[in-house]
């Protein structure tokens, strides 16, 4: 067991999206992932949905969750909880990098699309 | 659904640790729980234990987790990871306040004691 200097976010093929992977599988947890991302301005991931639960925390900029027929405004030190299968798409609506820490009660975390196909991820989770 | 503002850390009944709970069972979620901390200077948990893994994030401040045996010192954006039922204590070991955000992959979270007892958590989890 060790301290990690959390990574830095890094450039995905999502456009606008920078992520960081804190904890998950790579540290032989298979029930808890925690990510950092980085939305720039306009930038939003796909509507996708987990298997499980989901909790967003907004460390800072502002963003909404898009849900069937309901959007979600947050800003700096609020949080979201996505119960599980639960349809969504996070979008920077501000001006400002919206950084978000995602905790998730599985790992790897697996991501679907509406179609219910599987998302692979670009990044280790 | 919806977003919700952090509670900001309010004082507890234990010396120096100021505490908001931001997502658990509150929010109708069992298998995870987000709690937000500072330890003032000097400050530190019991030693305890989980019966769930544990993701702690340094966000501000410098901290030892104190194991058996070992100390592991963090300092912010730093990650430590801590197995279910590892025994452990959390101190401050800097001159400015510890922020820390924890994740747990159980809620509420159960607070075992070193000799097996149960913590009586003063908040809700």
């Amino acid at each position: 067991m060790q301290a990690v200097s959390n990574p830095p976010v890094a450039a995905t093929p999502i456009p606008g999206i920078r992520h960081a992977t804190l904890a998950g599988s790579a540290q032989g947890i298979r029930d808890l992932s925690v990510w950092s991302q980085v939305l720039e301005p306009g930038a939003s991931t796909p509507p996708h949905r987990h298997r499980c639960n989901e909790v967003v925390m907004c460390m800072a900029g502002r963003g909404e969750v898009h849900l069937p027929g309901k959007r979600i405004s947050f800003g700096a030190d609020s949080t979201v909880c996505l119960p599980r299968n639960e349809l969504h798409q996070i979008v920077n609506t501000g001006t400002e990098p919206l950084h978000l820490i995602a905790v998730f009660g599985q790992s790897p975390v697996e991501v679907f699309l509406p179609d219910g196909s599987t998302l692979e991820l670009p990044w280790s989770s």
